[in-house]
């Protein structure tokens, strides 16, 4: 079970560290000797010192948000180590059976205030079982949910200033940083300047991916049916491949899209899973000369199935020749593309209108943060604007534009001051470093493909780009369904040992592991031990066995 | 500009306080003496000891996490303290220009990584000027975004564990406190029990009420379409008045739904700005005899605008004699209803289908979130579901239902564990605690109407139901164009002090001023002075100067 040192020590002055007499609650005078610590914490939280008076609760402090935030930094830090240090006591992916919190938690909520310290043991008795642990070393499973110093430093000034951005007014850094952030980032990207702030474009954080190409298809659909008239919206097209993210279907299906007018077009190894642009022009020339109304191309730079790249600058000139919205998903493998050596992937995206990348997937700034760049801010705008009396406010701007209300490029009015750890990622490890990041799980995965590759039990089932590796225990005697029942199986077998968490997906009807690096803790060892486990576990279905 | 003191004082050693070896970071032996705090912060920072040594940076660190995020605890801590002793130092909305970050900072992200001290330094300096204080105890603008020292500590424990609850199995803690601390608030607000998990329906934390009301908007809509067939999209119709949410026209539109097809029924002061039903009932004939299709109603408890509430026992029951869906948006107003004197307002929840409210707005959860309940939950998964093949696993279930998976319950596929800093609130305070910060800041909303109602000058413009206070300064010889003139220059002038920050709205074409109070920080002599202000600036139009 997960023991947080330093907070226990702390929380009870046992002597140790930085809790007993000489310790830091000493030296600033708010606490003295073992004053609020002692006992119960929150509920006597507010007395300044001593417990001797028990005071009314408030629901901010500052003095016992400090005390109670270095607890939970020494919590959070104790995690982090112990993922290291202790890793049988956290089971990568979760091993708990459906319901197991119910009957550990009671009915209701309490009447009365709890401690911090009852709080905390729970978390660690009762919701650490229930974790599956993304930030683990071996968590190798979609793709990672990369956090970083800098992106929890940045969540926690987030939380801790919590402001509201929806319009300029409620809190201009808000609005002004992330403009001037998404142009940092679009510059590392070497994304064409019609993407940048000083041009009609612009970049807006979203929450997620999938927020990002419902607004760009809100968009596109908008401004085709202000010419066609909205009535053709049953007659209004879209295309993607049967590689594309769930989500763009989703998506279009929220917009009011017919589900039979969204093309997914067919892909296989040939392209290793890119779409092909002969489908895709023959799709649209068949559906013109049938009435249909092409608006919209999903591509995708790296697909959540098997980092598949579409070849944008074929689809770019088809998106052109058409004037089809061209929007580029490069939630995962955007992030790669601030390294010269892969930037190759995005080329053609001059021929865009919109494209977008999850800084929370690669780029390590915590979740939610998935910057979206659009050649015409207007489009969007058009799209999602509201203009209710009570944020109407007239903020005097000296140029002819007014100013920006990010409110208006997205689905929500509220919105975090999400750039701050995106801004704190880029300057506390600066470019060069986070280069680095990618390139080291880009060559750990080469490594794990590397051992796979050794094995003639095994075979990679796609070209790696980037830090994925698509594998499966190799067919015996062409027996393809035999292979996929033993992959299932080996999946099974490796994510119960809670050692690692890796996971699948389906290529041509092939069931095919993935395994992605990405976790921020990662190191060769722990690549080298998944595959010790993943052969381990294989050797039931090898012919020789390896050990 | 903001000097937050312990910050420095640790980073540099500079004598008193615990950063002086003494302190903690000597006590138990990760960093010793002024080890890696002495100079390049971030740089050097992975160093174990004495800064010897440069080692490569990498992404996560568990002692550089605790090191930093000790630093970013006092440096929030500070700022909440600073909030309150050094209000002249931050004013509350933000006094910069438009475009006044661009020149403060760079035109590209730095290629080398940068300090701690440096980032913080340029957050004072830079930043702090920029941002409008929605935390300052004398924010009374909008509503406010209530945050606690629970609700913080939530969200700094999200960020620090940092998984992607979309489906079970990817945190099955994630999933399940989300359903039980979900249950626990139902229970608190008494809401019926086909909103509870062990019916039918089921509660889902979404980001904000705009994304609430747009998933009942596409679960409402797809279930009808389900029945009427989708070519029918044209003829349907959806009901809330001129006092609804700005987001609710929005998500129709993202929907599909025709401009022209959202009625919006006029209120006025008759009703207190509450949709009156007969109009409801009466438009709702009338679009049937159309041949038009009736198909969801927006009702709000506690209007953005002015706190209004619309009647949910009639409105209830015409939504159940025509087969509508009735959503009940209560994002401000709900909060309060955890306290029997203000449960009446949603007397009549049992014939809506849905139930949202913002914990973030007045119950201290920090944003985003924002709880919604729905009575049906597979109309919802319905509209949302997406089964990419790579997020199949089969999970035991004994029972004959499934594991919930929150994606298919919200717009996007990933999500942060928001429920950890609701269960955190919930527990750490207690519902007896909660009910009183909601009743203290009601009770300084009555104190702030009392003062308006004793001075001849102004009145009070709509009744007062929670902590919102609509008011004016009154008109003087029935000249309703001058009084809107004057209250803009009112509201212009006390919030270009900067020591408070109150917002307006309109109603029946009058201009009216809000004070809401709600940050978490403000105590009556917050509200007093606040009053001083408006009524020294008011004193320009009033005939007999008050000072």
């Amino acid at each position: 079970m997960f023991k947080p040192q330093h907070m226990y020590d702390r929380e009870f002055g046992t002597g140790n560290g930085y809790s007993n007499g000489n310790g830091y609650t000493n030296g600033n005078g708010h606490t003295n000797g073992n004053g609020n610590y002692n006992g119960n914490g929150h509920v006597n939280g507010n007395g300044k010192a001593n417990g001797a008076k028990v005071v009314k609760m408030k629901p901010m402090d500052s003095e016992l948000l400090r005390e109670q935030g270095h607890i939970m930094v020494d919590f959070i830090a104790d995690y982090y180590k112990n993922l290291q240090d202790s890793p049988q006591d956290f089971p990568v992916l979760s091993q708990v059976q459906p319901g197991y919190l119910r009957d550990m938690l009671p009915d209701s909520a309490p009447e009365r205030p709890e401690s911090l310290k009852e709080l905390l043991d729970d978390v660690s008795k009762k919701i650490m079982p229930g974790i599956t642990h993304w930030q683990s070393p071996s968590y190798f499973a979609y793709y990672a949910s990369s956090t970083s110093v800098a992106g929890f430093l940045g969540e926690m000034l987030n939380a801790g200033l919590s402001v509201v951005g929806f319009t300029w007014l409620t809190s201009p850094a808000a609005t002004e940083l992330e403009i001037i952030v998404l142009d940092w980032l679009a510059k590392l990207l070497q994304l064409p300047d019609h993407f940048l702030s000083t041009g009609n474009g612009g970049g807006v954080i979203q929450g997620t991916g999938c927020e990002a190409v419902l607004v760009v298809v809100l968009a596109a659909r908008d401004r085709i049916l202000k010419k066609v008239g909205k009535t053709l919206l049953p007659q209004l097209v879209v295309y993607g491949s049967d590689q594309t993210h769930s989500s763009f279907r989703k998506a279009c299906l929220i917009g009011g899209i017919h589900e039979e007018n969204i093309r997914l077009l067919k892909t296989d190894s040939s392209t290793n899973y890119g779409m092909p642009p002969e489908s895709l022009e023959e799709a649209i020339s068949h559906d013109l000369a049938k009435g249909f109304i092409p608006f919209f191309i999903c591509a995708t730079v790296g697909t959540t199935s098997s980092a598949a790249v579409d070849p944008l600058v074929p689809l770019g000139n088809i998106a052109k020749k058409y004037g089809i919205w061209l929007h580029v998903d490069a939630a995962y493998a955007g992030n790669a593309c601030i390294c010269p050596e892969y930037r190759k992937f995005i080329d053609g995206i001059e021929n865009a209108d919109s494209f977008n990348m999850n800084a929370h997937k690669w780029l390590f700034a915590n979740q939610t943060c998935s910057p979206l760049w659009v050649k015409d801010r207007y489009s969007l705008i058009d799209a999602l604007k509201t203009n209710p009396e009570y944020l109407e406010f007239k903020v005097k701007v000296s140029k002819k534009d007014t100013v920006v209300n990010y409110k208006d490029w997205q689905i929500s009015l509220s919105r975090r001051f999400r750039s701050l750890k995106l801004w704190m990622v880029l300057r506390l490890y600066g470019s060069e470093n986070l280069r680095n990041f990618i390139r080291d799980h880009v060559n750990l995965a080469k490594h794990f493909e590397d051992y796979v590759a050794q094995d003639p039990s095994f075979e990679v089932v796609t070209t790696r780009y980037f830090s994925l590796v698509c594998f499966r225990l190799a067919p015996v005697d062409g027996d393809e369904d035999q292979c996929n029942e033993r992959n299932r199986e080996l999946l099974a077998a490796v994510n119960s040992t809670g050692k690692i968490f890796i996971s699948h997906t389906a290529l041509s009807g092939k069931f095919v592991l993935r395994f992605a690096v990405g976790a921020p803790l990662t190191e060769e060892k722990h690549v080298t031990e998944a595959w010790q486990i993943i052969q381990k576990h294989a050797s039931k279905f090898t012919r020789n066995d390896h050990y």
